[in-house]
């Protein structure tokens, strides 16, 4: 195995620590933020949406302000409102794009050939093609102080998913619709079922194969 | 579409509510949380790891102080120390199973048939099959107080990389050791890499196809 420590991490050349540490975390969920400020419309690739709470339903991301998602941001604590869009092979390039450092006035719907779409009074635009799509109300920025980033909590206020995902009993198959998943800073990978496992109990302990 | 609004998702019964919930965010990283207490070694998997930054090297995961978690959560608070282990095809029941509610004095290493591994004087056990790992120290623990959950954010002390996942320039292929995600609660994933693409500029964008 190769071996890092922590002072050769650090004495790496920047763009090769960018891409390890990226890495490390493993396979990434790859959502577009969309957003709608004073100036334009806005959409953001990210890869750190996370789950943190079913009830009241919570979803958090990690922003750094940085000039390609300080728009993104500036929208968000303006506006108090947000999308999150599930990304799909046949528009990875498009969604990868919306990364590059557009000027404020641009929209990267328009840039990226996204189409935006609005569902009734909720002011933040969706983007047409996801087939998983939710309108989030921000609910707290908190301050990660370490490294001047932000996690983005929200709640979901409208959650909208294509039919052929929705399964029985809350689940949802993102295969169907050939939901991608990121590693690194730029790699897209599809996805494909292994197996589903029961809730795991103490007193149903498999044997184990390995 | 299927839609659902606020009122409908806390409406919906606590199952249900729990498999669509913590499907929306998309796939996510499968990991093992490795820690040393004082009753035993604890080993739990978690699917919230999300990169934080690279210069520090940060991760970050979340965990809400339920049964399971607990003991896990008690041994970074009192030892500061924990590992973050990558999980692949071949041991994926194994690891799934971390998740039910052992008691403390129970090593999910030694109930779930995973092995574990020490490296110098770091004293928070490695999945020795695992390949891709890290020895973390933490460095803060964030409350999350709208839902009462925690960040556990950390940084890299030790990096240990199988070597055929280590590219170029620091790229690294989690395909080429069937490293898998997850979605929903309990389904696992094997990943392929459908493309690169190049850091997204503005005088660079490429002519879409979709």
């Amino acid at each position: 195995m190769k071996y890092f420590d922590k002072t050769s991490i650090q004495n790496l050349n920047r763009v090769y620590r960018l891409n390890l540490i990226n890495s490390i975390s493993g396979y990434k969920a790859a959502n577009l933020i969309g957003t709608k400020g004073p100036a334009s419309e806005n959409l953001s690739i990210i890869s750190s949406v996370v789950h943190l709470g079913s009830n009241p339903a919570l979803l958090g991301f990690i922003m750094r302000p940085s000039s390609v998602e300080r728009h993104t941001l500036q929208n968000i604590k303006s506006e108090g409102i947000y999308t999150i869009n599930s990304i799909h092979e046949e528009f990875i390039e498009n969604a990868h794009y919306t990364s590059a450092k557009f000027d404020k006035e641009v929209s990267e719907f328009d840039a990226c050939q996204l189409e935006a779409e609005y569902r009734d009074d909720f002011t933040a635009p969706f983007v047409k093609n996801s087939q998983l799509k939710m309108g989030m109300k921000l609910e707290e920025i908190v301050d990660i102080k370490i490294n001047g980033t932000y996690m983005i909590i929200g709640s979901v206020e409208h959650l909208l998913i294509a039919d052929k995902l929705l399964l029985e009993n809350g689940r949802l198959d993102l295969n169907a619709s050939q939901t991608v998943c990121i590693s690194g800073l730029n790699t897209y990978h599809k996805v494909t079922k292994i197996q589903d496992f029961p809730y795991a109990r103490v007193e149903e302990l498999p044997t184990f194969n390995s």
